[in-house]
């Protein structure tokens, strides 16, 4: 563990928790939302923006960067903060979903996972310990350990990749030397509980600096999402941060926080900004519909960002017609500015004690999107 | 001509002026760079961007605009100030240009131009009374008279031209109401000084608020361009400023300025950018070239743009390699910024008398990139 990261827990509302974690790169205030800046940007918007909308954790995806440009490249630039001038703090996952989600023809041994480039088709190897050693590279303030995620519901592939998940983990702890990096462990075992239940208790019991929960929403449904968490959650530590790794759906980081989660990431409100979708607090807006051609009013009345106290819904969909950039850019900033309002408003509530009714009210009235 | 405007002549130098252009949405120091807002939006910047890079008049198409979203559109959401969320001054063209240089099949007769939309091959018609029109719906600043843009080198097409770029002009200015809009006369005549000389006197002599050059940089050479400015700008009266239509690389500047012109516009520096070339005052860039890849030092190490103060030269490579949307946006600001800057760094020469020899020196040394 690491002695310049903590966890200080300032208010708990039944099981949310509400803190401040605290990384050579400043503090982040708890329940938070990560951007995600997948090649070293959070797409369409300059460090500038993502600063002002108040972001304070980003996440880089460690696969794409050792692909391009290399991780030894962002070392000789100073590593990732300076690369992409985000001072404050910045969180890499380990590479093992992209390498079961993203990559080409992959073989999964005990030692390591071999996949082809997405970009190129040429072949490349991560272990555990390459991971830790790309991740230092990188120099994040929270780096992960390097896991494998098997489909949800296939017991076998599970059963195999929790061990080989619990081994990795084991080498990473080993491999990890930097003193200003937080080493987060991740509980796997897909829909299983005595699988999950297994892998919490054993990670929860090494000295990892933060535990995340990952294997979810990636094809289970939301019962069972909320199932895992459910059984997971209460075997974590409280004295250490809780990451539900790639979910970010309004309905999902109240659900989320109202289990105990403290960090989220997604890049769903960067990727719905390049479909025209905007997120609010009540659903999703369909920005190239007509009914907005002649709109005066901002997407969201009751939003505070640089979107909604500038331009028309006439004006971005006008923007979206004529494939101006300017659109992305300008639903990106308002869907981040929303998750990020969001659980503002979700740390308020368990501050002042009444997260359970804000809860119970926001998925009452929000508007889930089909599928 | 229209109470509201008047150009404040400050310092002369030789041929070169600084000035002041007062508009109802601010003053517009002379000379100036006008960036390009073709659909209401300059490509990949938010206004707070341009405003913080010290824009003051930014152009948008008549031409684009009516054909989408329209000007009864833009009206309606309050003018093109507050369309785009930019309260300083805006200029709008007159359509004429586009219909020549984009537009599909047209004919051109005596009373206007009928053209074919480049969208979606719809027939459309413009004269010089719905021009006006459509400007007047958009509420710019600076809106220009209807215009017919002959090939520079055919004569016969020149003078028919010219014939009927005069008659629109008294037609614009006949048609023209709005006492908050300044309407600029176009000076024509292809490459032909009898011509150039012929339009200039009868423009100089009409009650337009200022005057502009067109039909340049679509073909002549560099000295026949020149050689147009030499005839036409002495002509011009000198309490009335003079706009130098479609023309903005840094040398064409200088020697716009050198003879007198006080206002620019020019695609080139967005364009540039979205295919990765960075201007500076030496010359341009080419930021994908794999020079760059190690490179910790910014675009140009004497801008004071938020890019160079922010990122290097690998970073944005990175970005361009990884086509990523930033690197448009980021290479947009440098670019503006540098003739934006241009321009402020002419103005305070002749604030100096000291601007022959600036011109001398810029001109000497810069770089200029090959066709």
């Amino acid at each position: 563990m690491s002695s310049q990261f903590s966890y200080t827990r300032i208010a708990v509302d039944g099981s949310a928790r509400a803190g401040i974690y605290h990384t050579p790169h400043g503090d982040i205030p708890t329940p938070i939302f990560a951007p995600v800046g997948t090649q070293a940007t959070v797409k369409s918007v300059t460090p500038a923006q993502l600063h002002e909308l108040g972001a304070s954790l980003v996440l880089s995806n460690t696969y794409h960067l050792y692909l391009r440009p290399g991780a030894d490249l962002v070392a000789e630039m100073g590593g990732l903060h300076s690369f992409m001038q985000w001072p404050n703090p910045i969180l890499t996952d380990s590479g093992g979903f992209q390498v079961f989600s993203l990559a080409g023809i992959r073989k999964i041994d005990a030692d390591g996972a071999t996949f082809k480039s997405h970009i190129d088709g040429s072949m490349h190897r991560l272990t555990p310990e390459k991971s830790i050693d790309i991740q230092q590279k990188l120099g994040a303030d929270i780096i992960m350990a390097f896991d494998e995620c098997a489909p949800p519901h296939d017991r076998a592939y599970n059963e195999q990749a929790l061990e080989r998940t619990t081994a990795w983990a084991q080498r990473c702890l080993q491999t990890k030397t930097r003193d200003d990096q937080a080493l987060f462990g991740i509980v796997q075992g897909g829909v299983f509980d005595d699988l999950r239940i297994k892998s919490a208790e054993w990670t929860a019991s090494q000295p990892f600096d933060g535990l995340a929960i990952g294997g979810l929403s990636v094809g289970e449904s939301k019962t069972e999402m909320h199932a895992v968490m459910d059984k997971v959650v209460p075997l974590l530590p409280q004295d250490k941060p809780r990451y539900l790794m790639g979910v970010g759906s309004p309905e999902d980081l109240v659900n989320g926080i109202l289990r105990g989660i403290d960090i989220f990431d997604c890049v769903l409100p960067t990727r719905l900004a390049r479909h025209q979708s905007a997120m609010t607090l009540t659903g999703r807006i369909n920005m190239l519909n007509a009914i907005h051609t002649h709109d005066p009013n901002p997407i969201d009345e009751t939003c505070s960002c640089y979107t909604c106290q500038h331009f028309s819904r006439a004006y971005i969909r006008h923007l979206i017609s004529a494939r101006e950039m300017l659109s992305s850019t300008l639903i990106s900033i308002h869907n981040l500015y929303t998750l990020l309002r969001l659980v503002r408003l979700c740390r308020e509530a368990i501050l002042e004690q009444r997260f359970t009714s804000f809860a119970q009210d926001f998925l009452s009235q929000y508007n889930h999107p089909v599928k």
